[in-house]
């Protein structure tokens, strides 16, 4: 029920503003005698962090994450972990100018309709800073699915520069500043997310997520669907639209015997041809490649003047100075894959505690 | 928690097969001293019910609900609402040819998966049968709502045939089998749909809820956003592949100016002179129209064979037999628009609760 | 979230009044492929039924059982279970005298201040009826906790009168009306409360109910305990105003030298030399037997004239009339059982979700 | 669901162990525009904290509070409160004699069974530190409940030494060490405690708390009943073994007419001539004083030897060294005065959710 919480069993509540002196998480239900240090939390961290290229933020923010309980020994015990990333670059300034404004397209004035107040410093607790903590409970989330549970996030089309499919290359995508992973769209992406952001203008993006490995069986009907809770998870992240799984929104378009796809036996298992399902039907994970995809809306922070009001029902126009972000899609992808991440081990836990002796591969139940 | 629950504060509870005795569900949290009859559930069942026209399926349900508890003297009492349906077409027959088969893309597999059994009669758990709960409970959360609150589904896309926005006339939606608004599509439709049935195979479609009237200020962050509910509650829904909110994936392609919704004052509120956002900004509604779009894939029970395996691990081919839903999105209409209402009236709760001296219409918070 | 469901992986949703058509429950998170029937439960729910001696409310009911959903061929599928009962014996009268008026020690008063309405017929949703649920519920939770976990009731005290512990003999439980396990004590409850009963008046009692075999490490800390859902379940049975775990609140007069159980090895498991804990160290279980006590109020339903005042703030004297239970704690012993089934059955879930390789018996650890 | 969150709507996450390099909480849900600093909360504290007596742990720790998030400009903002409290005196040293044994009446061994590891350093986790928290988010929850709720508690008995109720006086409470009302027990106890400390033993005690001006209609049926998250609430408190509302355990041993509490008008509103309901009917609060009672069991670290066993199965002698708590259940008063607001709080937000015009002061309902 907690706002600030995602998951049932493995479970994320963060806290903290843009501005504050930290933020932080606590995971809690977190299966106990994992290895687990800052050390294998911080790489995650350091792939999403601003400031590494001209096209994303130029906020310098180490952050550096520190564990500061349910870790004993180099082990979980099974209690709540704590997290922690000290905020060192507030910037503190005069925040007058946007105290009492409301730019277009952000949560400003939706939070002062909510709330009556808001921490307006950086954008509060609507901040992307915010998602720092996804990722590092993220990375928490892989160890418990372990090895065998690979998740990996690209970006896939940057405005209306869309990648080509066929050039797909997973090895391509750590190798560039877009998490692309079709190297020949990457000069494309840098000559056009050069001029947007001369123009002091921004773009969205979509992002494509896949998790192989995953046992068959995750989620349930009807409410704890996998897609529905994927859906929230990637939902939830700031500035996202559109969430699909599988075909999506291009599922609309087909025919029954084109969509459905089909199986066959292979090697005992088994094998589906194509996957247009993305892994998942009737909200359980089949065994095959989970597959989501969701759109990245261009950020309104803008250099460009804009019409709104403020808080005393005045018309103004608008312009956001300092820091600017002109695709803040590309950050999203590391926080992507660390929703899929939570979500996936929430559902083994959740899949555990109902069927005690779940098949780990897929399998036929009774042969 | 619940596998079989929905919201937090206005919370539904839903059960049953589509071949056992019956359905139903459980409505807890309702505010008390609502009116309510099962008068006021019947309307929004009966638009659902299958059987009404050559392009849905023509299982006889005749969906007659019964409010069993937490009305008292034609008002709600603030304990649990108990509403169930009998289901009556239930046709008893030979299933030994489905009893062991995975049609593709069907959950039939999966539940085999994860839980090693499955009623497969009709689909059981997996039917859409289970969506008459959601209309039945939306009808409620409707009431909780109340009047100034509208909500509306319309069907826009099925196929390759999209409507022409341009021409979107709400009046229109009823009139025809389709909860098309745009009336110059509809012979299309039937055209296109009546051949797809022809051929035994079947299409996917799209569908928009708009909800007018909704107070500003519902929904939370960062894992409470209205939107990540929406996505949640729609993406839930049988063969539905893809959520998004306003602009949604088209946000990918605009500009910061061309898609932050600016604002002017009119008579004291503020007004957005776009809706790219969908009502919604930072997870919380802005007393813009909330506007949510999902696509919804062809059902593979189709009459055309298709390859795929069997409990015992050969390779079979796969057609369903009997009834045939060409379009399974026509009937999402209604069951999209209960998903709104649902996730509205939760949130409404939600926000009374933590802002009690909330506002009930969008204003400036301290003139 | 729920205000009508228990338990959070297992978890039971009620609903129903004492004079509405039916009273019924949801049981969701069931493990799949356990057997289970209406055989199963309609025992339990024959021991708490209304009208089998003279020491109990006289009201007629058989409550039948019915299983409407979620199992399928003879075993639970996974999906949700509704449990329906009729309600029978209804006596359909004039409730005039009581609509306006609150009865003392009644949720007549409380009810009207909370919801400005209420269901007065036979208590509503406040009736003992409701518990007919729990036991049904409980019933399925006893076939997920196997037949290694026993767990048995009894009243061990009413008004004055407590049992000689050293007397126990569980064999005399279902031998007597009381659940009395003391042979010796029958005839001393019949004798006072025969004097009490004509006397038109009620009394207290005191239930303990127990579970061996319930495997080490269910429960966790620090707000899911063992014990704290215990507590929770158990006084939210109606009338309960006391809950304790073994020496409870005697263990307030004890040293710690005296309190703390001792610990040897007895067959390569830890053995305790006296359970004061009641089976639960640090809100976990420890292997031992776990005891929880209870005690209920006696009813306010007396025929002795009562000061109160009613709806329009007159002051009025309030005396009930017809049916009168002289001792509501009798029927509570089932009621008990029932709690404590569905605690241990979610928490066995919950403990499997976060230790996958949990041991089933007591061992040490790591020898 | 989560194991170390508390609440619903108004939530508390703990996170942290004994000899952590902190320990801290998360409050969520707090309603925004509240005034909140380190000095609401400090004070309460100050109250809990140990080595404040010789009567209590001679840990020395300031137990200074510092909020890290969700307030703003002195005021909350209606995003998650940070709190967190640096551990001080950690005395690192040798555990090797702990590491390997279980002290009887410790959770030693449920941690080791239940998770195959723990945190042996000062409990760890099960230590009492964790109940700061506890504090910590009560005072942000009498913030919450206003003025017009008072919240006291005070001990009532230690060992076989009860007050006596005639003289009860709150102003007492704050001028011994004790918490205790009554002047005159004070050098009983002094006493008795003295000779228990030298003694290397412990004792047990019985806590009461009482909540004036709550207003009636907090808590819901049937599972959402106050007195049933207060018992949760409670007996989550390290050591309790028992809790009770009202006349209690006592009530079981009350007739009918003795225990139902009779009203009469006063000034218009409904006034109950005794408490034994100790302000709870059917689960709600009725407007009288809610009374709930507490048994804290003896700390089993004790100087007195104990037999036990090790993790290698060894059956070993235990004795506790270092510092020595002779009654844990003195610093368990500030304690259930947290829950007890934490509970109120989060009620009075699931009440405002359901019945937005609830009243504040106890009145009849429609005159």
């Amino acid at each position: 029920m907690s706002y600030n919480s995602f998951g049932q069993l493995f479970r994320l509540t963060t806290w903290g503003e843009s501005h504050g002196p930290a933020i932080g998480c606590v995971v809690d239900g977190c299966p106990p005698r994992i290895r687990l240090s800052e050390a294998d939390i911080q790489p995650w961290l350091d792939r999403r962090r601003p400031g590494q290229s001209r096209f994303t933020s130029q906020r310098a923010e180490p952050d550096q994450v520190r564990i500061l309980s349910g870790v004993f020994e180099g082990e979980t015990t099974g209690t709540p972990i704590a997290l922690v990333i000290e905020n060192v670059d507030q910037r503190s300034k005069d925040y007058s100018d946007i105290r009492d404004r409301f730019r277009p397209g952000h949560a400003d004035l939706t939070y002062e309709l909510k709330y009556g107040a808001r921490d307006y410093r950086g954008g509060g607790r609507a901040s992307a800073r915010e998602t720092a903590m996804r990722v590092a409970a993220g990375a928490v989330a892989r160890r418990v699915l372990g090895e065998a549970v690979r998740i990996r996030g690209a970006l896939i089309q940057i405005g209306p520069h869309a990648i080509a499919r066929a050039r797909w290359d997973w090895n391509e995508v750590d190798a560039n500043p877009f998490f692309c992973p079709d190297p020949e769209t990457v000069p494309v992406w840098e000559d056009y997310l050069g001029s947007i952001r001369k123009a002091g203008s921004s773009v969205g993006a979509i992002i494509e997520v896949v998790a192989e490995g995953a046992p068959p069986g995750l989620g349930a009907p009807v409410y704890g669907k996998l897609d529905a809770d994927l859906a929230s998870g990637l939902m939830s992240i700031n500035a996202v639209k559109g969430v699909e799984i599988g075909a999506g929104f291009a599922s609309a378009t087909l025919r029954g015997e084109e969509n459905a796809d089909e199986m066959r036996m292979r090697e005992g298992e088994v094998e589906f041809l194509t996957n247009h399902a993305g892994g998942i039907l009737g909200g359980i994970s089949s065994g095959a490649p989970i597959v989501a995809r969701f759109a990245v809306k261009p950020t309104s922070s803008i250099l460009v003047p804009r019409r709104s009001v403020d808080r005393f029902g005045s018309e103004i126009d608008v312009m956001t100075k300092g820091r600017h972000d002109p695709c803040v899609g590309i950050r999203a992808v590391p926080v992507g894959e660390a929703m899929m991440a939570l979500v996936l081990a929430d559902h083994l836990l959740r899949h555990r505690a109902q069927n005690p002796d779940a098949p780990d591969r897929p399998r036929l139940p009774r042969n």
